[in-house]
């Protein structure tokens, strides 16, 4: 039984981490942990559990567990994931904090200088489909962002076959559990239904240079990359509508062989057949990332659609940690 | 031209009634307050404006106007009516402070003294359609709050004839404006989306005293009100579902037949045809109330159907307001 | 392995029951029926699966099944379960052909005649946690509807304790799905949003009956029941509020202790602790029924929440097949 | 008093017209017609009226008025204009019959021969802000399609100016009212909720050649044109998130300084400041469109937002219908 702890149990990733770890069959969670709610049970902060109670982060029996996962704000998460690894535990991160491999990026991104950034180039951008050889051994995982993932695993085969020619326009919209559970005016109910905003457009979102990274690393070719999120009034769930410019020769046979072989026998991918596109409830509840391709006019028009809570974040962290354990990949996932 | 001026004009009340006020063709808005926005304008904290800009409360120019409107929170609103009163404006109140007629209540269910219990005795219960004859020259008007606006109306006409026998259950399910514009966790899209729940069941929550003091005042028949208030994903309406048990000789028709009567050309209640039954979407955006009628076993089964910002709050104010002013009682309403 | 077949695997009921069965570690499905789209497969209907090749009803082979699952429409059920009865099959009906154990009250409500009255008195009525002990060698169950399941569930234990004096009003709110697939007007989404809406007030539901007919069986006590559903613009979930009237020496001590003792041990019976109330969002997805239990005023304020879909239809009649089979109860349920 | 015909009155659009011109000082409603509902009125038909009754089209009078609306579907809109304009009334029409100027183009997107061809040249392309002058004298307008409204109002300064350098992508999500208000699977309320799926992406959609169209005739610059238009989980409202390619020399004070000298003094059209974006909010239930502006990597990334049913429709047809009239052109609108 692997033994797991969580820190910053109580937010919407947290919450959902804890859920898939209390129903996965290896995994036995050691301890979840809340600087607020220390003292309560996070079966009393959710209508539905898991039955866990929460202590405060500085009692966390660390030397116990074979597993942190990390469920914290950015620059937060460092010391802790330092202090984990020290102790012997193998650390999947779900914060920013080791997702960009420089120090000075992550600085110009994050406005703060990075607590630690001598772990920078051990960690593990943990896209699971893309990341599975490097993770078995790996002891630090950077589990990617919500929007990243629908981006990257929608243009990895594209970018790696040299099929980009430069221009990459992603029109995202997320549900607004993607925003945390902390009370904020513009994600109040009143504010967020019958409603539908734009937010962080062009090159603003902090999720930009991490799509900027990986894509740097599968091509020679620059990419000019502008982004756009929406706030959409649905809880969770996150498509990505995704238009690349193709290199002359890449017509929509040859687009889609190229990510349907890549991505043929994954258990998480779901490649929508001809003519038809993503749709949130293609991926809602599940850990898959669900595709639909279209090309229209030199242009690969990629959806990608996905559940921000799981395989954007708790869904795809177990599933790092299911192959750095060396158990089935889709163990306690659906 | 009446001049008016709206204390607490950035919440949701605050703003539907410096909307209603905008469009009004008799009223123009002299000031509104703020504490936290002073120095900024209504327009830019909400998508649809209107133009105005908000001052300190402390110095707004209480002398110039013929009517102060009061989106205060309760104990807050008191001092400010009476000093407006001092300056001779007429007040209308939308918080709860004049709403009981006796201290030791307000006292019981809000917790704290109530600031000016000199002036209870002399605030008019602003339920327009019941109150007309006394609100002509009124200086001080309690506005009802969005529960007993819908509940009273529905009860008026029977509590009067004298057809209650005691038992009234309340069903009652609102919007989410009806909660405020502070920012609260339970409030937040994710909590509320694909939910429903009950809050302050029984007779806990404060519009009970409300309620209870109306059908006092109307019948002799001392009633058992229970009150289960519920949140609804809505963002704004409230429909109030009502078993008042019946003395003998009640039957539909003659219930019908007595509410039909009772509010024959009133311009914003609507009674639906037999067979029908109020929905959110009648009364949404209006400041209409919606009435549906059966009869079932003794129980005659209302539903009452208003918009909670609008005849639940802004537009009853300003349907006071014309009557206080003299004005066509519909006059920038819909 | 129990091989099971479904009839009508198309609608919101059928594609839950599919989904359910499909992950159900003790069960096949030997085949899904439809008349409208034999040929085609239930995933192509549904962005989320299961992967369940559709026949026509005619062709189903009805004698290599153990177990049939029937989503049909009341009158179409019965003959299909009487063939497969006589093919040697268990059948879970979960229309509402054999709920009623009187062909004249089945005739009274659905303007039919019932097409295999003599069936009727061998149909074991399916609330699983009641019915237990007849489900076992049961081998026609017919499943109970939503709102029955809901109310019933709360009113058995102080309706077999004598506790009810005789009136009991529900006002219940469901989700969209409850009222099944086929396009109507008044389901689409434009209609539904930002609504809420009463129906069939008072005496005029089909539920009716059934609640009425296991309430005289667990009481003596004449019930005068009056049932208002309300369509709340929410896709999953049944919200019950009971008012249930109490004999005198029933507070709320009382009647906590005799429902949470005649629950004690269920696995899908929740009862929320004093001061709390139950809302969909407690049993979304699961096979719970959720209980919050106040008294007022002589009164016994029931809040019931389940998924329509799930306690509510499929995830019961799984409950059933598993005590019927001898598996434990809770195999593939959450 | 302007006397207007309103064919097809029972849809949403149709209602909506009604609604607006029933609150219209200058218009009276001298019919409204329905195939399927005449005989009833249209406030039956609607939880918020207008008082309407609905007449057979064959028994319009079509001699008695000065307007005539046409909300019918493709093919059958032409021919009852053409009688309209015979008869003398000046004809609205908000179908697509005449917005597209060749009947090959027509016959090539719809899949049915023009009925008129030979009224397409002197219809009108009602984009109201933009065809202003041609309307004061135009005897026939094709009102546009909402997406092109929420499109062409955006690009339209900057098609004019030739900053456009070729590609155009647009990303619209719109609410579920403009698909219409005949019951269709996918558009009840259990498939949307929650939900937010592509549709007719990439070059699928009938407001293609419709904005290729008026772009043309803006610009000497072919287009390309990318459009995905997305069906979003709200009631209405419609959201274009649109990528222009610039010309060299176009940065974002440029871009802006175009735009909003373009819209000076228009009433309808609102610039955000810069750094905010449009969102669905800003224009509900009003006539307005709302422009979002940021310049990114060459690009110019707009947001316009609008009511489908109000400035995507009913809104424009009617400050089209003033211009033409000699009207104020906001009377009636807000």
């Amino acid at each position: 039984m692997i033994r797991a702890g969580i820190h910053g149990a109580t937010g919407y990733t947290g919450h959902e981490l804890a859920s898939i770890l209390d129903r996965h069959p290896a995994v036995e969670i050691a301890f979840g942990t809340s600087r607020q709610s220390a003292g309560r049970n996070l079966a009393d902060l959710y209508t539905q559990g898991p039955d866990l109670p929460l202590i405060d982060p500085s009692s966390a029996p660390v030397g116990e567990i074979d597993f942190m996962f990390l469920c914290l704000p950015h620059t937060e998460a460092a010391p802790v994931a330092v202090a984990a690894l020290d102790a012997g535990a193998r650390v999947v991160d779900l914060s920013a904090d080791f997702r960009l491999r420089q120090a000075a990026e992550f600085e110009a991104w994050y406005g703060e200088a990075h607590p630690h950034p001598e772990f920078l180039s051990q960690a593990v951008y943990g896209l699971t489909e893309i990341a599975r050889a490097q993770l078995a051994g790996a002891r630090l995982v950077a589990n990617p962002g919500c929007y990243p993932t629908s981006v990257l695993l929608a243009l990895f085969p594209l970018a790696r076959a040299g099929a980009l020619s430069g221009s990459v326009i992603v029109d995202a919209k997320s549900g607004v559990s993607g925003a945390g559970r902390s009370p904020k005016q513009h994600l109040q109910f009143v504010e967020v239904a019958e409603n539908l905003s734009a937010y962080s457009v062009g090159r603003n979102h902090r999720h930009v240079p991490e799509m900027e990274q990986a894509l740097a690393a599968w091509t020679t070719q620059p990419i000019d990359l502008i982004f756009t999120p929406h706030l959409a009034p649905v809880s969770r769930g996150l498509l990505s509508t995704i238009y690349a410019s193709l290199r002359e020769g890449w017509d929509e046979a040859r687009v889609r062989e190229t990510i349907e072989s890549t991505y043929q026998g994954e258990p998480f991918i779901r490649i929508l057949p001809d003519g038809q596109h993503a749709a949130l409830a293609h991926a809602a509840y599940t850990n898959r990332c669900v595709l639909g391709i279209s090309v229209v006019k030199g242009v690969a028009l990629l959806t990608s659609a996905l559940d921000n809570l799981v395989k954007g974040a708790a869904g795809q962290a177990v599933q790092n940690a299911n192959v750095m354990a060396g158990l089935d990949e889709t163990t306690g996932l659906v």
